[in-house]
């Protein structure tokens, strides 16, 4: 990091609900440190509510470009809090600031949990998706399974209901996938982290907080800017 | 990271080679913030010059983990710097707090820089070693090769000679196998990190500041600790 | 098919670049029949003049789904003829008529002519983008490697240069990385097919008219357009 | 294709039952076009009734290439209809025309419309003969997996016990597997995929149309017929 | 083998528990002679009375090793009867004489006898790493998977409860995980062999047999203590 | 081995030259010992005097298993000498005895050997045929790679000729392929086994050797002979 660089991390939620960036901003809490790197959550408003389409995700990617490249004085790094890391090696060509994804550093920090990861989602249609992403990665066969809880939108807003969808398809990659660690397949599941893990036993990863920690650390070095791909 | 968690990281260099323990804690700096987190590099006095043999691996695995659990309450994550993570399951059954390899988390930080990574070994018979490793975390389709200087103590003792080598290997392996960054096999190579990846013009990962850093945030995340592997 | 869809493939090349869309044209020659399915080559005018980086790839995708969209009821099938298949899983969730890529079908022909097939890509920074998508295919195994002719924009003005720079890289892939088939890794280097494979000594996939061939018969199956992915 | 090559795909079903073969003609429906290239589809009459066990795949293998050698003039391109994709290897060795296995374009086909394809086998003794297969062309981290129906020939006369069954293994794929597109594992299965799409809701490839629809245009391209393997 | 080399396979039990040298013993019965190759069951006094954890594999490969260069004049191969294969890559530095390992050579049998095997570990905590290890021989994609009996100390010294434990884990990895042939993840198992494979009808390996047979042979050429990992 | 099972391993060369069956008889003597297993090189008479062409591997597949059948009673295995492993999936239908090929022994053997094994082949145009079979195997992550000394049949009666090309392409593989281990890819290189691995410096397999090797012992277990593929 160079002298004049921000010590500043830029976690950008590519869909426009700012309840998730407010649940994201939350889950950064146990990041910060009083005079430490600042942890911003922005919202890209451009995105739409939720991000469940191949259009969805393909759609944010020019505003969310546009963003890092408008606060690239301002970062020492980026974190791209959609779990499709929609726009990452755009985003990578853009600026040369670390640019993270959650679900790349999500399923990294499983597979130092259990030796195969679960991921749980909340479409079916976005399975497909996760899984050309897992096999991009190299890393199917620490793969377990990806489950979709699949609830409606109403659903979706009933807490309790969509709790106990998690519970259920967390349970089912433990028990018939053989998953040892669970990645949460969505950074608006932050405020169900704890108890999910109480409930089934095995490591959760909360994704958004998997990759703005590493953003912490690997911000400071000169050398994660550089990259070939 | 619970209240009463030492805000400090302890790496662990499982050879007795205080020169390089030294080149590790240099190479730290950039990680370091006055009131930050506080990363101490040790020196495992009962491991031998140089980590070379499976028994010299296997051999630094009991005192290493006997320094773990000595130093458990003063650490918020522990890292192992030798580049065959020697003792890393045992040292995860032995504390709650987290436990990185350089190797690992040089291989992941890799992975998010290039496509396929080329390894730069020490010596010849450390290669299959590690290839087992790199088969075990399930990142082989991203590994280019891995290829040694297999140079001997006393040309290792030759810093331009030394250099030179890496110089070649790296060249290599960016040529004839198609690696778009470099991974340093070694703790012990870090102070020719700058240089080399000026000089074969794709990034180079030096592991133990991958690792170090990736501790900096994970260690304040409670779900970190906990592990079914 | 059903009876009113018309018996005409689109393909669409994603750059703004008429003589590459004629020479994809003219090399569905051989496709063509007199009162048979007609093959129409049409021209992105939004894209680049060439799809080098992925910003550009990712910049096509939005107009590209909208000549998906206008064009659908004159479609019986899509071809999209960039080598790195921009926006193949939105055009797919955009019309219920099969959208072919040329990378996934010149590949998969590919694999029916030699065991490991060599890509030829025209710059180096294209590379990790070719292999994300074969490892998403999950067809690592059978590929034998990627390599670019890297030429400048007026280099490749040069037919006879980047002929003679294709040649070398195709003999590479052949005896350095055992290809046993080469595919070429761009829509524009049709024209140089027949002479490079006469060259070379072994098949070479010209990938628009693999999808194209792929089309003709696939776009006759009910089945084909229904998808879950 | 030369000017002298006929405008005809010969499938070959290699099992002696004519009601195969014409289930597998009546599926080539779709493909034909007044004029068009003619699909001839031929019964092995030296072949078993059904091919169920490895001497039955490996018994067809030499009438079968005597076949291909017998109407190699007659031909411009051959389709092997069975699901074992019997001789292809040698066929491919005994003619320059195009030879399709129905495994492999079954399998291909399939990846573009499901991420993992599951495949219905007739008999639970063929399962590890596909897996064998499915390894040999790369694909098996898009193999969901594949089940039988295992009815005796008794059964397997019986329609709706037949139909039955295949929606079961169908929904088991779906279900447990997390296939999201099913392959016909059998040549004789042409007469049930158009009802078991609907039962159970994702696509279902008839592997016969899926290589004969390939056939169609790879037969046009010159270079198609040009192998290494 | 050397003229001077003793005809004798020298089997190690790393855990200390005589009872389960005992059942190696006696499983090595059927592949002794009388004045054939002589197979010596030994127990590692200094191992723990099973093991469990990665501490207990880690603890057994010093003495283990110690008892191989001990023993080295004496043997013509040695085997490492724990499903670990503890020690195998240090064992292999500190003698010229084929060292095989019993998960190795169980999980390679097994190959010969069905398409994907499953393994019956004791253990649930053991299954992570039996995973890393079939990842590093490459072997995953032939793996349908590892499930636990998972019973208690006490419970494991009822013999019909264990049996009947083993039975519901081999037909869950059969009809579940689609298991071909079953290997037994532990030495102590030996004596259930038999009785297991008559009552879920799939083959089952007991893997000290494989281990100690395939020494049988090896031990003799020459070649077979070469090694360069 | 049931009591009435005859001690005897019956190797079958599948060509017909019986020079390449004594050749293996001549690699057997180390295995045989006074009294105890008895190892009988056969010729199949009915197979060409090389195989080379997937005609001549499909070819042979009836003969060999009527001889399997015709002398079922007079062995506890077979080995099949032909490093194409022909009809072996046949074989092990007609008996139940074990049946073991060489390219399979070969190739696992070659793993405890060392880390990634080099295949030297006679003919390129065997390598697609060799890899297929290796990715059946599921092994391609251990296959460092496959040449051919290719040369004539007239250039291959010159023994100091052919001895020079397999140093060439022995070097080739450990040089720019990593292997760390050679598999001779046929059976009638036994006679150059020694002075290769002199030459070369690292372990060269002789497949036969291996795979009767392997046959010693696992003929005298009762289970062997049990399959499900």
């Amino acid at each position: 990091m160079a002298a004049d660089t921000p010590d500043r991390i830029i976690v950008i939620n590519p869909n426009s609900t700012e309840a998730v960036t407010q649940g994201i901003d939350k889950a950064m809490q146990p990041l910060r440190r009083k005079d430490g790197t600042q942890i911003e959550c922005v919202t890209l408003k451009e995105g739409p509510p939720g991000i469940e389409t191949q259009a969805h995700v393909d759609g944010v990617v020019a505003p969310l470009v546009a963003q890092v490249r408008a606060r690239d004085n301002d970062a020492a790094a980026f974190v791209i809090a959609c779990f499709s890391d929609p726009g990452i090696h755009q985003a990578r060509e853009a600026t040369r600031k670390p640019v993270l994804g959650i679900a790349e550093c999500g399923i990294m920090a499983a597979t130092m949990l259990g030796d195969r990861f679960g991921i749980i989602a909340i479409k079916n249609r976005s399975i497909p998706r996760h899984m050309r992403y897992v096999r991009a990665l190299g890393l199917e066969s620490r793969c377990a399974g990806d489950l979709a809880i699949d609830l409606s939108v109403v659903e979706l807003s009933d807490e309790g209901r969509t709790y106990g969808r998690m519970v259920e398809v967390g349970q089912r990659l433990r028990d018939e996938r053989d998953a040892g660690v669970i990645v949460m397949g969505c950074a608006g599941m932050a405020r169900y982290r704890d108890r999910l893990e109480d409930a089934i036993g095995i490591p959760v990863v909360e994704p958004s907080q998997a990759a703005a920690a590493m953003a912490l650390g690997l911000s400071r070095l000169s050398w994660t800017g550089k990259r070939t791909s």
